[in-house]
């Protein structure tokens, strides 16, 4: 497998700028993520102080972003970092479709809004996944929960539905199926907890219990400490240093996960910060 | 005298972006500097790497900045600090035509490119002055040198001439006068040190010494712990934690002062995380 020198994990600005910083220095780069980018940059309203952008909307911002991409020839994988994994001389990126080696790697995932509900970290591996791509082969013919927080949980769990015998779908508001298969069951209650005994077997509602299989719990972003094992944390972000190094020799963060404020231009400051001190440890490699 | 909130020093990417911050907070600023910005912003041929703004020559991104300025109803003094004193509760900002007090500072001057000849330092404020605007009129019919390195060098030794009775001017390259009045000579000879019993009155070259009253020393910056005393630094760097405070509370650094990397991005990143901190100060103060 080639080896590229340096994985982007999140295509926000932090990311996209530390891509374009990174080709600069004429370094490899995937940059894991959306060409949408950022579904929270692109429903920004306005923009007021992103330096030299007086008054742009998020989905100017964006456009923009994607613009600059396109004139430095850096493509978007359109797919999610599911772990990040420290080897020691390398790391190694989990996608759903496999494994990608890289020197060095920058976070830019933003920072992990919700709450982890009772259970789900708990039981995370032991029925409870958060990627339908990855895990969805293993409950054919099963019955799945689906707690669906993130953007994309309506897709996945469509997908997923064509794979299980049934789907309870817990759906955040907003991510309600608009025509949902015959074998998903919409419940509009409160998840309280995900319990079982040794291993993930009970979704707990306000409205009662359901028995599942597994449980699956797409939110648009993870815990960076559960995506990367091992990343020394600072309540929900990332712990830096002024260049953005983390805990972890060569893996750098940028961004809403390098800490508040979250604003663009400190987000893509952030990522031209992370994307030099990778390229100067990469150098240090030899 | 009325009190502004925010007082930024240095109208580069990392002082604009701070203004511009501040204003969208609601903080009456005052921004130290000039339209034309940064004579090095100016000169940068292409920027590949200021995200959302592809390939952009430093002349479109100054302008760019300046638009965003007026959009925010920002002026630019067109007037340099000379000198920023903590006074405990507030700042007061020197410069030429007077003192402003403002409850909080942001350094956005940019980093001490030379090193200081000898007995620069010692004579500072003892025959060596850094403002012909400031200190011009003490030497009125004396003899004077003047050391010009930095860009306003020889329009500033021209104000000199039309003062005093002689100028040794000592032109860096690219600094020499095109016209010198009748009472300037240039001496194109390498300044070694300022020397003198207790104040200055000696300019040592490699061509001989020169006898003066005074030596002006003109820079595009000084040392960021001479314009702000009691300012912590880090080699040429103010000492900066990830929230962009200095050791002096409600004295923020960002920009090439707050250390490397030197890039236009990061700058403008550093800029409105200074600016917010700088909020936050304020809010503090009740």
């Amino acid at each position: 497998m080639d080896r590229v020198d340096i994985a982007i994990i999140g295509s926000g600005p932090a990311g996209v700028s530390a891509a374009i910083t990174a080709k600069t220095r004429n370094r490899s780069v995937v940059l894991f993520g959306t060409s949408a980018l950022s579904p929270k940059l692109e429903k920004a309203h306005k923009i007021l102080n992103y330096a030299g952008l007086p008054e742009v909307s998020g989905a100017e911002l964006a456009e923009r972003l994607r613009e600059h991409l396109r004139v430095m020839d850096i493509p978007v994988t359109e797919e999610q970092a599911t772990a990040v994994y420290a080897m020691g001389k390398y790391f190694a990126v989990e996608t759903a479709s496999g494994m990608t080696e890289a020197s060095a790697v920058i976070l830019a995932t933003g920072v992990f809004g919700g709450k982890p509900i009772p259970g789900e970290e708990e039981f995370l591996g032991r029925g409870v996944s958060t990627c339908a791509t990855c895990d969805g082969n293993f409950y054919k013919g099963k019955t799945i929960a689906v707690l669906g927080f993130g953007a994309e949980a309506p897709k996945e769990t469509e997908y997923l539905a064509s794979l299980v015998a049934k789907v309870y779908y817990f759906p955040a508001a907003g991510r309600e199926l608009e025509d949902p298969p015959a074998n998903v069951e919409t419940i509009a209650a409160k998840t309280a907890a995900i319990s079982g005994e040794g291993k993930a077997e009970r979704v707990e509602t306000d409205a009662g219990e359901y028995a599942v299989d597994g449980v699956f719990v797409l939110r648009d972003a993870v815990p960076a400490d559960r995506l990367v094992p091992g990343l020394k944390m600072d309540g929900p972000h990332a712990e830096v240093d002024l260049r953005m190094r983390t805990n972890l020799p060569g893996c750098f963060a940028c961004g809403d996960l390098a800490g508040t404020p979250y604003q663009y231009i400190k987000a893509a400051g952030q990522g031209n910060v992370a994307a030099l001190s990778a390229a100067e440890y990469l150098a240090s490699l030899g």
